[in-house]
């Protein structure tokens, strides 16, 4: 028999048991006490530090341990083997799944555009039905007698499963024959319905209501929506961190992580997990019974969609890249794990290749893209950055691994977008201190997404950085100064943060900006040059994704993230991923459509791709190693310059100027 | 909390604890203790009878209970509440579940009647397939990649099931993309195929096989035929006893039974440890795995199907006797709890009403009746009477309870048909002596059904009963004499015995089986009345059924069991139930015609019916009340009394006695 190890985890005080030898990242998922390992157990990141009292660990030195660190008894979790009893302190705050995502304060998901009136012709239909009694001489069976009154309202060859014969003739006879039944219409299939399902049968003849769920699985945040079929309305929706998020920040350490011993069974769980909550919230705040929820559509890009269904990642970081399936097969929720009617199907969206998954497909279908004329370029800027080129007639994709920067991965004072996140920054170019806007105008905590690319072009224009990114350390003085990992900015002080430190941006932080926006950038450009065009020729730039909606363009633009064209073509278009989900929940033509654009997108895979590295390196600058592709730039800095030059050599007298150089 | 007491069971040792107030019965169950209740637990048969040690039972009184039996202890298991701590005895040889039926021993299921070519047409098949790997420029999924293969053999819009995904992208690498695949067929609806449906993925290019199972789920017993797709041949059989048996010898009793606290799952557990033990047995002596087996067809009464599905049969005995259904659903083998392939469709025959079953629509197939232009009397003689009366263009059945008299049940030392039955008898018309053969040559242990048809022809010949079934206590003497329970007659003696007393036959037990061959008989004319028909109209007799198959013609008929025609218009069929599975299982056609036999059969419920009753009460007697239906009875009564005559007054000389006559 395997020797055992007893470890307690503090401040909860949960113990567990395992065996010598095992992983205290594992220990700590078997006591259930979450510890963040946002590379996904790659040692990389160094954020599962933790801190253990006794000797019982094998610890391997890692470069994010100092000496200090050592010395106190600090281990690198996902690196540490337990070899005896230990104590292990998990420093506050390092649970990452407090709060709620902003994303879906205020969806709208009303405002869609639409080829076909997609709100009537939902798959779930409810029939109420009030049957013969049976006699010696009308002995059809329980499930006869439905059969034949379903007839009558033009249901035919429906069938039925086990399950909902089990107390069929007990609920028809106490009903006295009246019943409700839920049905689900049969997809079309070489041009001939497949035959209608039962999903449920409700008996009496109140109509116990019918409800669908859609939901966006991403790979930060998951957003649920109630809706309601009987008038095709969404009743309620409610969103949270994706539970997985503590195993890995992007979907590449995720893979890793779920190629751990029972990863893959964990990270399943935690996406289950995060959905059944959502869908438990959903429930009660709307005093809805869960076997009421009849269908439900999941649209999450391929990685996810994988992890829910519990099928190995593994191929889909290894070239060439091939996933188990795009097409998700028909099935249960009881088969998948949801807490909705057992009967209920839930549908994954369909993906084109492993890196643009079924989100994208639904981003395609909700944005519009689908059915435009324009020349549309469709980005969804989140963990990853996918990008799609088209027109009604044509699609073309790419995904460009952003990497989780934009989410608060990867840069050391980076979070996500909740309370006490900064998301405005203005650098004053005198003083060089910086003002800002948390969310919530809470105390500073980090910086998030939509402050980062503020931060970003704030700190270029006023000349602290240079166009490749390096804190200019000339300038050093309160605010640039040399700091534990070289030069940074400090943008918000001690005193006014929640963190007890002062929040401040590095040259690796910014390095690591600078790659996310030249991939999603490049990515643009590669895609352009594809099909022969300009960036100019694109007529229309639809903005979607869970970051992408609190970017401000101009300042996108500013950082050379995205294309500079006029604003009038940029649209922002919301969680078009969730939207695609609610759109096809209600209407079956979409899944046809959804499904013709998954055929339909032409995948250009950048990483064999010669022409992506030379866009990427050539994006690598702020705002571009070419200038003449920001025009808008050039200019925006060559005015801030002479209003500079204003203020100094005319006192900031704008007639004086003028008359100086008329 | 309840009060518990501790029960134990001897010889076995078996102990458990129950509530207090629990019954003994209920107690023996979850000891995993057999105790026969072949009434289902009502208290009539009195076959439960076993001795407590102890005081701490409840006990009713009951007619099955002597002085004698109260005072050594003996109560009825089925009535008897446990109130402390006991110890109980179960007698030698209660369990009834030794031996195997004879019923298949010779089966052979290739002399099959049949309008098609019924093993050319199976639903389920297997492709061997080659695949191209994987590349940067051919990057089409693992499952995207199976299916355009498969459309290069012309399978087309196939559908997977997750649990296949799981390990699918494992597979395809490990046996360098080469698999086999099992499809199911879609069945024709409305005239188009549904889309197959893979079962199985086998991983490389061995052929793993594939084999289908068709069972015969009877009342009594069970059998189940192992059939290879490949050959379209049965590779094996094999057959038991219906585990069932000891809670109900007939389908009222396990309805009765069913209706007790757990007594519905208990039935299902029950059905499919019988059936998962066969395929156990099959798959071991064949040397086949069980993922291997594709696809399951199943034939039984809808009372056995019911169970099997755990559906409540409650109503199928209440009039107007509705079934939950009789078409049942598309079941997987891992929802049913079949030990095959958890993908394998396990398809359950379909019924027309509670009383004809799916048995019986396999055996209107099998048997050939379906396609016949002659006008054909169908019996299937088991634990039930089912008839069916009919052409190819018309069908009329009825079904008449005749009870368990057959298998052994009402008959005091009534057995089922296994070694030591008494199956054959003559009696000595001078000593009144009866000779018999047994079943294995084994000491004599009862009377089995064929062995009960020939005593009660020849005690009626002998002029040892009456017409009414009475024996003639003026014979008074060795064998006729007063037993226990009123008049009896002594077939074989305790000294020849297994069973230590002597094997006799009384007034109570001719009563029971006048009974059963009565509505046998009375069900046949009620059919041929029903379409104006005589019974010599009826061009050919076809006797199906485990019990049906080791009839005595002559002597059924010489009892009024059969209809007195021309011996050339009886054919034995055999087991039509298994048979019907066998061919439904190898032919898609097949099942749409099994469904229209069902469609197309009037069903005559005979509780309903009142020239049933008249008919039955004139069958009552020995042939019939009516001589002139029972010419050939009659004519032989007649032969056998000149015969005696011509003994008697010509000392046997047949020359003297012509010589008299001439």
């Amino acid at each position: 028999m395997k020797k055992r190890a007893s470890v307690t985890f503090q401040p909860d005080g949960a113990t567990v048991e395992v065996d010598v030898g095992s992983g205290l990242l594992d220990a700590a998922i078997a006591a259930g006490v979450e510890i963040d390992a946002p590379c996904g157990g790659q040692g990389r990141c160094g954020r599962c530090k933790v801190t253990v009292h006794g000797d019982g660990v094998k610890r391997p030195p890692s470069a994010h341990l100092s000496a200090d660190d050592i010395a106190a008894g600090q281990v690198l979790a996902c690196q540490t083997q337990v070899m005896g009893d230990i104590e292990v302190s998990i420093p506050a705050g390092m649970a990452r799944l407090a709060g709620t995502p902003r994303d879906h304060a205020g969806a709208e998901p009303e405002a869609l555009p639409g080829a076909c009136d997609w709100r009537r012709n939902p798959a779930v239909r409810s029939v109420a039905l009030e049957m013969e009694p049976p006699s010696l001489t009308d002995s059809l069976s329980d499930l006869g007698r439905l059969y034949r009154e379903l007839a009558r309202h033009d249901v035919a060859e429906t069938s039925v499963a086990l399950p909902l014969l089990k107390d069929l003739a007990a609920k028809l006879r106490e009903s006295e024959w009246k019943a409700t039944v839920t049905l689900e219409m049969g997809d079309l299939v070489n041009g001939h319905h497949l035959p209608p399902r039962v999903i449920a049968i409700a008996a009496g003849d109140d109509r116990p209501g019918s409800y669908g769920l859609a939901i966006d699985l991403g790979t930060t945040s998951v957003v649920a929506y109630l809706v309601d079929f009987e008038t095709a309305r969404v009743v309620d929706t409610a969103s949270a961190y994706n539970r997985q998020i503590s195993y890995g920040d992007d979907v590449i350490s995720r893979i890793v992580y779920s190629q751990r011993d029972d990863g893959l069974a964990h990270l399943q769980r935690l996406a289950l997990d995060t959905m059944n909550e959502l869908i438990d919230e959903l429930c009660e705040r709307n005093d809805v019974a869960h076997a009421t929820i009849h269908e439900a559509v999941v649209a999450g890009n391929t990685i996810m969609t994988h992890l829910l269904l519990g099928l190995d990642p593994k191929y889909l970081r290894i070239e060439p890249y091939i996933p188990t399936m795009t097409i998700p097969p028909k099935m249960l929720a009881a088969e998948v794990g949801l807490k909705l009617n057992p009967q209920a199907h839930v549908h994954c969206m369909p993906a084109v290749s492993s890196y643009i998954g079924g989100d994208i497909t639904a981003g395609v279908i909700s944005s519009g893209l689908f059915a435009t004329d324009k020349v549309t370029l469709f980005l969804d800027i989140g963990t990853n950055g996918e990008i799609v080129l088209g027109t009604k007639d044509w699609l073309i994709a790419c995904s460009c691994s952003a990497g989780p920067a934009f989410e608060g991965g990867g840069v050391r004072r980076g979070m996500r977008a909740t309370a006490g996140a900064i998301e405005r920054v203005w650098i004053d170019d005198a003083t060089f201190e910086a003002s800002y806007r948390t969310i919530g105008n809470s105390p500073a905590a980090g910086l998030c997404g939509s402050g980062l690319i503020d931060l970003l072009g704030e700190l270029f224009m006023t000349g602290i950085i240079d166009r490749s990114g390096c804190i200019d350390m000339r300038l050093r003085g309160r605010h640039v100064r040399d700091g534990d990992l070289g030069p940074e900015y400090v943008v918000a002080w001690a005193a006014d943060s929640s963190t007890g430190h002062d929040i401040a941006i590095n040259d690796r932080d910014i390095a690591n900006l600078l790659r996310a926006k030249a991939a999603v950038y490049a990515g643009c450009e590669v895609l352009c040059k594809n099909v022969g065009m300009a960036m100019t020729d694109v007529e229309q730039i639809l903005i979607g994704g869970a970051f992408g909606q609190y970017i401000d363009v101009q300042k996108a633009v500013r950082i050379g993230l995205l294309p500079d064209l006029p604003t009038d073509r940029y649209t922002f278009v919301g969680n078009t991923s969730a939207l695609g989900a609610y759109m096809t929940l209600l209407c079956v033509d979409m899944r046809q459509e959804v499904q013709r654009v998954a055929d339909r997108i032409t995948y250009i895979e950048l990483s064999a791709d010669n022409a992506f590295m030379n866009e990427y390196n050539a994006a690598l600058f702020l705002p571009h190693t070419d200038d003449s592709a920001f025009p808008s730039v050039a200019q925006s800095a060559e005015a801030r310059r002479l209003a500079e030059m204003i203020s100094a050599e005319f006192g900031g007298d704008m007639e004086a100027y003028l008359k100086a150089n008329r």
